[in-house]
């Protein structure tokens, strides 16, 4: 049911619905059927999707060879209060017309930063108080919130990474009210995400001296939330480079080596973003599962790169095959931890008009559904997971089991070699499960 | 002075010596001048460098398109056992020529491997012999030993990691034997590269299962060694592609996750090489610091990547650009741990005379050496370390020690922001300080 | 129906068949129904599926770190020119099992090169003879001819493009060959791709001296295989880089450029590898595009690559996705001229089991037959072509002929444009367009 | 001599003067003496640096990430006229104080466009009149000028290959008012740099017919130039992506390929910048070659890309290396025609002091400079060019030379390697090479 402000921002659009894969309808749903069950728990369970604030009610379309192309009809009253309140009308009308719950937050994308950290103060309480009244009786949530530690001036040596103590500082009051935001609007979950926290050249930097602050400024911010009650999960969620020449938070085995370090495990978990893995010369299905290994896997931003471009295009995912991978690692991984499918994604530049972040929406959440159900058919309907199961036999018998028990010391396996003598070949069968997987598309 | 044994294979090459930058010399050093004092140690104590067998002896020229270019004169005797003792006399004559005292080593390098595990043993028994003798008298050292675990048909799907128990098997007995040999050499350290410790398809892969097999099978080798008296390092060296789709010890970072997580630290540390870090992702000299800021710097692989192709390609190091901000790195944290400087480098395949193998070291040798030498003038007759101290100043002051003892919370930041209203810009003097390096080379 | 030499090497494996996508049966075609119609032709008649020698019955699994991992029962025999027979039998045999038509070759992939060129061209002779013998009365064709000029190490520095005149000339000797064999056996195109022409390094490298070598080269074949009566297409096949460091073939725009300054285009088409316009930075509909463009499409190898390596990986084509994308360029352009879609891809390295080759063909096979079929679902069924084309219907009004027709100069432009007064936007609706193809699929 | 207008703004900072290499002093030239003779010419004509008005008077250190960092003390202006003569000043200021005669510009660089055609007609005719006071009695030339097609959202699907005939029309003025510009200042040449021109997705692109729109554009702008008197040269200035997906512009040799299919050589010069160049998967080096062997090789944009990211980072030039092996080849063909090595770079977001742009236009231009000695050191004292020309003498023998006549077929040169039997081999002495060049830096 949309949820229509003073105004009606994307008219002409009704409640996009399920109309299964024969419609031909644009503004409909081929595949997302919320309330379908699918190995075991409802289609939106699985997949709790959530719209990015930023991108698709704050990107107007600069890129850094042009200036905007998207006049946004929300973001044209002259008083900065009354924007964010437009803007959040907007958010209200587009998430309830997807028939979505969910939506993510930087503070400065719900309202405009102030001059001075008093005025940014207060226009976050007065956001901050019309979406308290907006979220009434509404099944509107935040998945998570977060703060913008990247865009002003004065974090472009860092925020907490700064080699200047007082950017620190300003960085912390800033998470500190972010956080009281987050708190306030119940958000679910709270991000890092550290695009100035990393190095242009280390001639002029002191990794060691900035990695031990990041650490420290966490667990201030962690402790704060705590002593105000907070209750959901911390993510951090990592990138290689861009805009730092290299990120410290640069992957997910990098991340999680960082919060085993400064003991930061209990209270943090991982938000895999798809273009920052491949960025990071990983597949996402690899970060997905090096997260799940450590039972830190937390969170998604859904997006798709280009893989012949070295930047974060945050398309929206429609690599079908890709998703697939992706869902068969997290659904043989008992799901995400608190968090769920965040569209961090941007129509393109020149898709100007505003069905366009429907279709793109519309795209993305079929896409996950889509591979969700062939998920389901891959691990009901075929051979795939006898074939892992038998490739790992040998570890099911005696000697395979004193192996990983540290039973067999290397004299004992020497020994093992002696008596084998050489051994057969076991093809990895790649291209069949290869087949297996498309065949169920 | 030149150790030939029963013949002279690089006939016509005298021994290498320091001429000085104004020689014309091809077969001279113009920087590398082994007992020179630079930054308070000998500069052959800074860069203690080592020569590749695999190499500089075994390197035939073979890609992935062609068949092999170079028939060298030590690989012709019909014998496997004279073909791998005349390969060492060549060795010697080459490494004693170029006034180097070090080489590395795989297990099969050292001589070809057997029909058979019992084969392969005897065969190493008799290189190892040969080897002792060889040495006797000369001051040629092994930097350090490796096994072989990825070339052999049978590690076609991982050695340590392989979803055959007996192929771990296997490679323990190899690791056994190869540490055997190192021991019996008196070689200083040993290291583990995983060229086929990782996935090609995470669709037929349980990585969790396989990781832990790989840190199992390090404890097996680590604690082995030690009761056989082995008191050097042992070594990881990261990649993170090639041969395998995905290498597990992927980069630094990740690698010392991995120790710390199966605790491994104290007996390992990182051998680092240029070429793998730039296939990470990373520069060479951000690997460095990864390592030394974890007190893990270890060894270094010196070599040199085409940044334009994605894979290995292993040449002489030649940039010096690149090697000044990677020996900036190495000096201001105290050197490396053990290791020394392997020239993990090949001539190109069409460098095809004997002579191309003397010019390749002599122009990596004299790159570190110029290095070396550029970094003293930058550390003690320039600003450059000012200009980096004065930046992180103000964690001298009382309030951003506070900060770095956690004895601030996230209020009183939040305060202390407040209290300081906006702040003023510092550049970072990136371009500044490039200067000063480049008007030192 | 499945032609069987003096012995059967796919024993176990029938006829593949199609069966229709409900099929659980991995060895028979989802999609692939030869006589099936689509768009006005026969399935087949689009897709002229070629299987390639050199990876299907030649590549044993060798990479630049390990040794052959397969061996094949056609690799045995001691006599070389047996072996050549039993390896054409095994060929005959795989392609009549998957019912279809076409092979690719090199001199060398159907029999071993002798130690000198008149060895060579015996056994060249006699397998011409053999393969004459095999085909007749069946259907099987060859769908083009070339030379390895890359593997022998007399190619290391290149083979038309070696600085040395002699190995040109041995270069112009063995294609001379290859073209006798390519007609003996009525093949009906030669392809020229040049792994070595290019250069490693600049600073060695006369690069004018060398492409006009290499134009030369190519009229000489021309003219020889003209003046034998060949009447065929000549390929030339892009790559950019791999072995060179730089190939002179870099892309297909590279290659129209030069083929038209050296006056080839009469005789010479494109052979679009979809690996190697990755690795040139294009996708593969890009350089289909191009080459459709300059009326010069000739030919496909079908493979994939992997976005994250930075080499040729050869895989077999699985991404739905990419080859719908191709399709559409294909189709919407004519087709292609003579060639066909040979399957420039191999089973990897741990695929060991016969089997494995049989798998990978189908699921290629059926990758590009699905990829029609979306296809014609795309064009004759959505608005997708409507889009498009009403996207630039303002160059079918008066003016915009005119600009086309070239008869509005500068200041003509200028005054509309001031007429005009500022414009209105135009989406460009990508993301409408994705989802179209998506639903296809 | 230093222009200083109405007000200093590089105020403390003096005449940058050549002190040679062993100065401390950071604003002083270390290498480059203008008037220095090297290889018969003055150092400052074979290096005609200019400096871009967009970053050094523009760039505000906006990134996709942040706002901008800079506030420059030109740019405070309410007047927009008036902004841009402030602008003017500080750059003929900056220009003089550098010793340099030559910067480069946009048309809105110089002033910021109006609200309309007319609006923008009208302030482009105020600042061009300022400017052309400011250059009497100075040295101070332009070196090219441009037209900004890219930043406007009218252009965000293309300029001159828009699929809205009007938006060509538009730029059409555009570009008539860029010439006409350049010409009343006496710009020596006219750059094309067609950021959008290119296609995000093949999905909605008809490549040919915008293609065909874009060599009629370019004939438009040629003849009106040449109506209005211009002699200069047209540069095309090639880069493979970004802002686009693909550029059509993508390289040397696909420009070259355009250029003779439209028939545009006679006017048409390429503009290479090594950023662009190494975008497009090749070295600067091979750039400046294809275009010089095609006597196209019109000017230099001299900057350097980060070979771990994929977009255009426009660092200064530092790597003495790279810049070395590029003025190889410039040196050796004869130099540039018509155009300079204008510094299309910037300085770090983050180096926001006003003294930051001067430091790196030094150690830019120290760069070029040093490299430029040291080519006349590799030329004129080693074994450099003998090496080169003794690889390719077997062409100089009469049978390699009948070869380059065409007067050799393919039977003859089948014959000739029968006569010559197996060859032997000649190393590429590539390490040799590298060598001689690392001992002249």
């Amino acid at each position: 049911m949309a949820i229509i402000g003073s105004k009606e921002y994307f008219k002409g659009i009704e409640d996009i619905k399920f109309e299964g894969k024969e419609s031909k309808n644009p503004l409909a749903y081929k595949y997302y059927s919320p309330n379908e069950m699918v190995l075991g728990k409802k289609m939106s369970e699985h997949l709790k999707f959530a719209v990015a604030y930023w991108h698709s009610f704050g990107n107007t379309g600069i890129d850094p060879f042009g200036t905007k192309t998207k006049n946004f009809p929300w973001n044209n009253h002259e008083d900065p209060i009354q924007r964010a309140k437009d803007k959040m009308d907007a958010a209200f009308e587009f998430i309830s017309k997807l028939g979505l719950e969910y939506f993510c937050f930087h503070d400065f994308d719900l309202i405009e930063e102030g001059n001075t950290l008093f005025a940014s103060e207060h226009r976050l309480r007065s956001i901050t108080e019309y979406g308290q009244q907006k979220r009434k009786g509404t099944p509107i949530k935040i998945l998570w919130g977060t703060a913008n530690l990247f865009s002003h001036p004065r974090y472009m040596n860092g925020a907490a990474t700064n080699p200047d103590f007082n950017v620190v500082a300003y960085a912390s009051a800033q998470v500190k009210n972010a956080i009281d935001v987050t708190i306030a609007l119940e958000g679910e979950n709270y991000v890092f995400w550290g695009g100035r926290e990393g190095y242009t050249s280390l001639l002029n930097t002191k990794m060691k001296k900035e990695i031990d602050h990041l650490a420290q400024f966490l667990h201030n911010a962690k402790d704060y939330a705590r002593s105000q009650g907070f209750k959901g999960h911390f993510f951090i969620e990592p990138k290689p480079a861009e805009p730092s020449k290299h990120q410290y938070d640069f992957d997910t085995a990098t991340v999680i080596g960082f919060l085993n370090q400064y003991e930061l495990t209990d209270d943090f978990r991982i938000n895999i973003e798809v273009n920052h893995a491949t960025l990071a010369g990983h597949t996402f299905q690899h970060e997905l599962q090096v997260a799940a290994d450590a039972n830190m896997l937390g969170s998604i931003d859904a997006n798709r790169g280009d893989y012949q471009n070295g930047w974060d295009t945050d398309q929206f995912p429609t690599n079908i095959g890709e998703i697939v991978e992706a869902m068969l690692v997290i659904v043989q991984n008992g799901g995400i931890q608190g968090g769920g499918v965040n569209f961090d994604a941007k129509t393109r530049r020149n898709s100007t008009d505003l069905a366009d972040i429907f279709y793109s929406h519309i795209g993305g959440i079929d896409t996950f559904s889509r591979a969700l159900l062939i998920t389901e058919k891959v691990i009901n309907h075929t051979d795939f997971l006898n074939i892992i199961n038998k490739r790992y036999s040998s570890f099911d018998t005696e000697k395979g089991k004193a192996f990983e028990k540290g039973t067999l010391d290397l004299s004992d396996l020497h020994q093992i070699a002696h008596d084998n003598g050489e051994l057969k070949q076991s093809s990895g069968k790649q291209e069949l499960l290869e087949n297996i997987i498309n065949d169920c598309i």
